[in-house]
C-alpha cells in the first residue's frame, strides 16, 4: 500500500424525500443561486421540490449549464453571482452542473487573474463559495468529491482542477429523481462509474486486499444491476438506489487510497469529447478497452485478477471481451469509425496532449508514445 | 437500501513516517494534552516521534488511561485540561485511548450537570475540545467515527456515546507504529473488527450490493491476512498496512450506509467485560456465535449468503462453525465456561440489560428475552 492522504468532508443525504431536508443545511439568510442544466428538472418535478424547500431563501436561478459545461457560459454565472451578491450556491443536476457550479464558486472568488488559469495554468483556489448539490444524474461522482472539469468553447480544450474548497457541503441523493432519465443518460453513467472503478484498480496487483476488493464489489454490482436498469418497465427503487451509491462510491475517494492509479482512459476521452462533442461515457466505452489490450502484457498479474474476480474467467483476453461487450449491451458503439471518426483525429490527439506535456494517466505504460497505437486500435 | 445521512469529516493520514506531519496539522500556538495508555509507546519509540513532531508546542502528558478506559481516571485528566488550560487533545494509543480521549473533549466542555450523564442519560454534547489521533492498535475503528465507549468503575457500568463533534480532525495511522503489538492484542484487533463488519451486515439479504459486497470484501480480507499476521517472523508492513485499514474502514460508517444494523453482540460483550473485566474482543467472539445461532431461522438468506461468499459453503451451519473457529484459530477460547464464568452471570447480565430498557442490537430477532438462551449456549 501506498502512503495517502484522505480526506472527505461531503454530507450525504440518502433517499426518498430528503430533497425536503435542504433548508437545514443551508444558513438562514444566504442568498441562493439555484444552477441546473437543460430543463428537465422542470419537467420531472425535482424543480418544484427544491423551491419548496427553498421557500423562505431569496432564490435566483441559473439554467442552461450544458453537458460539457462551457467556461464561457460558467463565467456569466460568475458576473452574476459577484453582481447580486450571492452566498450559495445549489447545483441541481448530473456531473456537468456540478462540475460548473464548482467552477463558479471558485472563479467567484478569484483574485489571481484570468479564471481559466484554475483549469489552464493550476492556479491555486484558496477559497470558493459554498456549494449544496441534489444529484439527478448517477455517473461523475463529482457529488461527493473536490475534481470538476470544464471545457473552453473557443479552444475546445477539456481541462480540470481539484480543490478541497468546493467539496460540496451537501449532497442530497434521492434515487427517485432518476425516474425520467433516458437509457442512454442511464448507459453513460454506467460506464462512467465503471471506469473511474477500472482507472483506480486495473493497474498493479500489490495485494492491497481491502481497495481491490472494494473495486470489484462495485464493478460486479454494475454488471449485475446494468441488464435490470436498461431493462426496467417501471423504474425500480432498489435498482436506482443501488445504481445511485454505486456511481458515489465510484469517485468519492474510498477505492482510491494508497493505490496506484491510471486515469488515461479520461484523459483521452476528454480530447474526443473536446474535438468531436462526444458524449462523456462513449468516449471512455472507446478508449478503455484499448488501453487493456495495450497493457495486457505490463499488468497481468491484475488483469488475471480482474478476470477472475469480476468476470469467473482465468482468460485475460476473455475478460478484456467481455468488457468491451458489456459496454456494448448497453447500447454503446465501442469503435471510433462508427462514430465517424478516422485516423485523422489521432494526429490532433496526439498533437494536443503533446503541447500539454503533462503525464498521460499516471503508469509508465500508458504514454503519449503508444497512444497512436491505442487509438489506432480503436478506428 | 434504507435512506441515510452519512458524514465524516477525518482526514486521514495513512503511511510510513507520517507522524512528522501532525504538526501542520495542530493550530499555532495551542496548548497540546498527550494522551496515553499503559506507556508501550515510550518502548516502542511512537512516543518519541511524537514529542519531535511537537517540538515547537507546549505539551503535557496524561498517561495511564486503562483498557476499557475508567470514567474516573478520565475526569482526572478533565480536571487537569481545565485547570490548564488546554486548547488540543492529541490521543496516542488504541481504542481505549481514543476512545477516552473523546469523553475527555465533550466533557472538559459538558455544561449540562454531571458528565456521566454524557453516556448515562443521554445529554447532549454540544462542543468539545479539538482531538487528533496516532493510532498504535488497529482494532475499534475510533480513529475514524464519532464513537466512544466509557467504563465507570463504581457502578461496574461499560455505557456509550456518539457526537459529529468528537470526530477526531485528524488521525495518523502508520502501519509500523503496530510492529511492537502482541499477538493477543492484534488476536483481538481481528475480532473486534470481523465483528463490527458481522454486525453491520449479518442482519437482512435485500440486495444492498455495495455496502454487502464491502462487508464481505473485510470478512474475507480479515480471513485471508490473520494467519499471516498471527504467524509473522519478522513484522511485514503490507499485512500490517491491509490490518490497519481493514480495522479503520469495519467501523468509519463506509458499510454502515443504509442497511440494517445489529450491536446485540457488542451490547452483551460490554456486559461481560463491564462485570469479568474480559478483554473486549474475547467477550464478542463468545457472543456472536450464540446470535449467529439463535437466528439462523430468521436471517437465513443473509446466512447462505454470508456461508456462500466468505466461506464458499452453501451449508449455513458450516459458516457459523467456521466463524467460530476462526477465532479459535486467533488463540481465543470461544466459551464462556473457558474464562470461569458460569450460569450466575447469566442472571447479571439480563438483570443489567433490563434495568436500561434499550432494544438489544437493533433487529428483533435478539432482544432481552432470548437473551438467556444465546448466553446458555456459550457457557
Amino acid at each position: 500500500m501506498e502512503n495517502f492522504n484522505y480526506y472527505n468532508p461531503v454530507q450525504i443525504l440518502f433517499g426518498k424525500g430528503k430533497i425536503a431536508e435542504i433548508a437545514a443545511l443551508i444558513p438562514k439568510g444566504f442568498k441562493v443561486m439555484l444552477t441546473y442544466g437543460g430543463g428537465s428538472i422542470k419537467s420531472n418535478g425535482v424543480h418544484a421540490q427544491v423551491m419548496r424547500a427553498l421557500r423562505n431563501y431569496e432564490v435566483v436561478e441559473f439554467g442552461g449549464i450544458e453537458p460539457n459545461p462551457r467556461y464561457e457560459t460558467l463565467m456569466k454565472a460568475v458576473q452574476q453571482v459577484q453582481r447580486e451578491n450571492i452566498g450559495f450556491l445549489l447545483a441541481v443536476g448530473g456531473g456537468s452542473v456540478i462540475d460548473g457550479t464548482k467552477f463558479i464558486a471558485a472563479a467567484a472568488c478569484f483574485r489571481g487573474g484570468d479564471p481559466w488559469d484554475i483549469v489552464a495554468a493550476g492556479a491555486r483556489v484558496t477559497v470558493a463559495l459554498p456549494i449544496g448539490v441534489v444529484l439527478t444524474l448517477p455517473a461523475t461522482g463529482s457529488e461527493m468529491n473536490a475534481n470538476s472539469v470544464v471545457t473552453r468553447d473557443s479552444t475546445r480544450e477539456k481541462l480540470s482542477f481539484a480543490s478541497k474548497y468546493v467539496f460540496p457541503r451537501f449532497s442530497i441523493l434521492d434515487p427517485e429523481t432518476t425516474y425520467s432519465l433516458p437509457p442512454r443518460q442511464l448507459a453513460n453513467g454506467i460506464i462512467d462509474a465503471f471506469v473511474h472503478v477500472m482507472e483506480q484498480y486495473y493497474t498493479v496487483a500489490r495485494g492491497d486486499e481491502i481497495q481491490d476488493r472494494f473495486s470489484e464489489s462495485i464493478l460486479k454490482t454494475l454488471v449485475e444491476i446494468a441488464p435490470r436498469l436498461m431493462q426496467e418497465g417501471a423504474p425500480d427503487y432498489q435498482n436506482r438506489a443501488t445504481f445511485t451509491w454505486a456511481a458515489t462510491v465510484a469517485l468519492n475517494g474510498w477505492i482510491g487510497c494508497g493505490v496506484a492509479q491510471d486515469w488515461s482512459s479520461h484523459h483521452i476521452g476528454h480530447e474526443l469529447t473536446a474535438l468531436h462533442g462526444m458524449d462523456h461515457g462513449v468516449t471512455l466505452a472507446i478508449v478503455l478497452p484499448g488501453v487493456m489490450r495495450a497493457t495486457a502484457g505490463s499488468r497481468r498479474p491484475k488483469l488475471l485478477q480482474y478476470a477472475e474476480r469480476v468476470w469467473g474467467t482465468d482468460n485475460a483476453d476473455q475478460a478484456i471481451d467481455a468488457t468491451e461487450r458489456f459496454f456494448q449491451s448497453l447500447g454503446v458503439a465501442t469503435r471510433l469509425s462508427a462514430h465517424g471518426i478516422g485516423a485523422d483525429t489521432i494526429d490532433r490527439v496526439e498533437q494536443r496532449l503533446r503541447q500539454r506535456a503533462i503525464p498521460l494517466g499516471g503508469m509508465p505504460d500508458v504514454n503519449i508514445d503508444n497512444l497512436r497505437d491505442i487509438l489506432a486500435s480503436r478506428l
